[in-house]
């Protein structure tokens, strides 16, 4: 069984908390469809360091940077893809 | 003088890339001052979540985590005042 410190927990609600935050943005963006004020450099930077945060806590074996950043690119992915079909449009 | 590693220095660029993101979305935000598309649910939870990775970072001595967490608070913290300043207007 895999040990759990405060530590962990502490990493897992930070996790938590920026994954969730994007639920959100990405109701708002399916909703409305509107992405004017969103920031396409944004959301493509943003996406790819996440990738990377997710290798990066394989490596250090720290399993709550991995748990959380995975359903955070699957989230943010949705927003840059609704912001890239909306190229030309907005 | 403290060692670096590869692993480090994975963590360093993924922290750089979600860090640097956010800058044209400051500036974005800044010179257009619109925030409609914006959640503001998102940037509440996801400023609390970074101030919580950054303390995450401290304890478990990944220096990546805090060195990018510490202006990703800063950008997020200035996205967030704007929003918030705009609350009523949009």
């Amino acid at each position: 069984m895999a040990s759990f410190s405060f530590v962990d927990a502490l990493g897992l609600i930070a996790g938590a908390l920026t994954t969730v935050s994007f639920v959100p943005q990405v109701v708002k963006t399916l909703r409305t469809g509107h992405t004017r004020d969103i920031s396409l450099v944004m959301w493509l930077l943003f996406c790819t360091g996440v990738a990377l945060w997710t290798i990066y806590g394989v490596l250090i074996a720290a399993w709550p940077i991995v748990l959380t950043n995975v359903p955070t690119l699957g989230l943010a992915g949705t927003i840059l893809v609704v912001k890239l079909s909306n190229r030309g449009k907005e």
